[in-house]
């Protein structure tokens, strides 16, 4: 049972490969960037990205965003009051998102038109990390309520990772948050990741973080 | 491919599912309560199992507890301070706990010495709703800091919880957390399903949750 298991989820993951390829050449030639954003469900990747597309929108970027969840539309409202093109992807059931929702989702938007085009993935630090989504830049997210050695116990994503974000800072002190230790579990298991630490409520970190992606971007012209 | 997929889905549940019946005669011949605790990674489920060991065995309650991680052990050394026995489940890339390794690592413990057996599953609110342990009880967790709309974002999990507990309500004000609409949304997916609010740090919740765990208790004497 176990091996024709195994030999099943090798075949839907690289059928799940194969696409995310074909959509990594369409970004690359539309030369967008594109993100997606993995953590635990909680961690406040809406929020986050909320604020992200509002200050990339204030600096003049264009920017969309699609977003993963089980059930409900209510991410993609949030993100929608930030004035980008937003699409809700509902997975009913499925613990992440794959390559093939991705490309269904993109019908009708002129990537070309775009600066950077975000994915936030369904919350989860296990099943997203096997799913390549065809992106450039895969961000990993904790915030400062879950415990510092989410990296230690969750290691396929933090090391299938390129970026990593420390959120809610701003309740770093009531949650007992213990910074040193963090960023050495998020070091021992994917060493010299660029880490950023920030607030969606305070804005803390963001110019930072808005930085690196204007950084991002212009590699890729 | 789908049909493939959700066939082989379903002969793994099947599967599984007839080994949870097993587990759970078991359980009930041995008079043991099981519970099998879900949530989030980071929404603090081992610091408040390891606090309800304590308490349970300051109250001469024999109990024991699994523990799931992907990796590490960290999580099983932490509940070993309460005392009680206690193994870790590595389920190495497994996004969930399945009957068979609760199974597997019961092998040497009389079960009908306990009268608590806690099984703390893998962080992850999608995946081990699907997977029966034979637990008793299936408690849904959720901390203060993660947002009061995951119930109806997962509502799988909530919807077949036997008990939700609010945890870090310590931390709730500088979170900002809406307790009405927490409540709301549980109640919405779940009529009338148990709720405690719970501080591990502070003991608040405690008594009450240890009131409804010997009230379970002697309902299966």
């Amino acid at each position: 049972m176990t091996t024709r298991i195994v030999e099943l989820r090798q075949g839907i993951l690289k059928k799940n490969d194969e696409l995310a390829r074909g959509l990594r050449l369409r970004f690359q030639s539309a030369g967008v960037l594109v993100l997606n954003l993995v953590s635990s469900p909680g961690t406040g990747k809406t929020a986050f990205l909320e604020r992200t597309l509002r200050d990339l929108r204030a600096n003049g970027a264009k920017v969309a965003a699609l977003v993963g969840d089980l059930e409900t539309d209510n991410d993609a409202r949030r993100l929608a009051a930030s004035g980008a093109p937003v699409r809700q992807i509902n997975t009913h059931g499925i613990c992440h998102l794959e390559a093939e929702m991705i490309g269904k989702h993109l019908e009708g938007w002129e990537l070309a038109d775009l600066d950077y085009l975000f994915i936030e993935n369904v919350g989860n630090l296990v099943c997203p990390s096997s799913y390549d989504l065809g992106e450039k830049i895969r961000v990993a997210l904790l915030s400062v309520t879950e415990g510092e050695d989410k990296p230690l116990k969750y290691p396929t994503l933090f090391n299938s990772a390129d970026a990593a974000i420390i959120t809610k800072i701003d309740i770093a002190e009531p949650c007992g948050f213990d910074r040193a230790t963090a960023l050495k579990n998020i070091n021992e298991i994917r060493p010299g990741i660029r880490i950023f630490e920030a607030s969606a409520k305070t804005g803390a970190g963001m110019v930072d973080w808005l930085a690196y992606l204007a950084e991002q971007k212009s590699r890729r012209a």
